[in-house]
């Protein structure tokens, strides 16, 4: 059994003989972030508090991630990576109808609780906090929207792509965070039916 | 100078000889409630607080509005009066221009920081907090979303209404929270010219 005892944990890089088990202790801190950054938003989480939940020292937070702003992001990356690994087919079929097959991709996200409540966190503490904001704008801005933008043929294409995006965000708030009704408890495909052809023409109207 | 010297504050409700000085002291409450909110949002504004920005008594706070969150009531029915007694000819001019009547005086509110700021300041609270939410919902619902509902001529009026609404909502989100560029800096007035449309088709479109 000699060398299966882990050694006392210590502040500082881990050592070298750590790096085996790495992935296993980087993706349970992250997945701790994820959770933390959901539950209490970005303001009122710690790295301390990450590095409780994921039962490692808060230095090895530090080691993988850096600053609580990059471990932010990381765990950003990681709830929007539905999102922002959208598939190719979304941005390449037929531009008249990017609309309809980008509202349906977002509102697929959305309307699955798995996936919409580490999302509602992101919009919460990117509301919040502008350090978070900024990771959002970042990350929405230099990966989803560009690639929405791309196949846009006119000069003003991110400010359309933005605009196509309010009315997404716009919908979310109120059906989702502020729970307005009769929004929130439409059927989907009803709100589908009406947000489509509105995200297509910014995206396509002269 | 007899009856002018202030008595000294105690607990409970305020003795009637103040009701005199009550108008002032209860806007000096409002003044400070709102200040409160819009610097710690809902959660971490205490009715204790509001009373000391006021230099009032916390019995005094509760004597005028009740709890904290009919204080917040107060508070957001103050920061939205300029939007939610719009004027009337916003809603009952011409139907097929409502949509710009509606966007221009909403952008008008938006753009200046003055009423920005406390605007802004509720909904980050309605995000944060079940509380808040509701309030802002019943609020908004019961009284923009309604006149503006009431000149739609369909019979799901109310959803029109909140899409209508969800589509300012999120560009005031993008544009003025996230500050998504190049949405955050574009004119108002190239904004005003692709959403009024959106905000018409929502309301009156077939």
């Amino acid at each position: 059994m000699t060398g299966t005892t882990p050694a006392p944990r210590r502040r500082g890089r881990p050592p070298r003989a750590e790096s085996a088990a790495a992935p296993a202790a980087r993706d349970r801190i992250l997945a701790a972030a994820r959770e933390e950054f959901s539950e209490r938003g970005y303001e009122k989480t710690s790295v301390r508090g990450i590095a409780k939940a994921a039962g490692v020292d808060s230095a090895l937070v530090h080691h993988y991630f850096g600053t609580k702003e990059q471990v932010f992001q990381e765990a950003v990356e990681d709830v929007f990576a539905p999102a922002l690994r959208a598939p190719d087919v979304i941005f390449e079929g037929a531009p008249e109808e990017i609309g309809e097959r980008f509202a349906r991709f977002l509102f697929g996200i959305w309307e699955n609780p798995v996936t919409r409540t580490p999302l509602l966190a992101v919009m919460r503490s990117a509301v919040n906090n502008e350090v978070a904001a900024s990771v959002l704008r970042r990350l929405v801005a230099s990966q989803l929207l560009r690639r929405v933008a791309a196949q846009v043929g006119f000069p003003d294409a991110e400010l359309r792509a933005e605009l196509a995006a309010s009315q997404l965000v716009g919908v979310a708030m109120l059906r989702y965070v502020i729970k307005l009704e009769p929004l929130a408890s439409a059927d989907v495909e009803v709100i589908v039916q009406r947000i489509a052809p509105v995200v297509q023409g910014h995206l396509t109207n002269p």
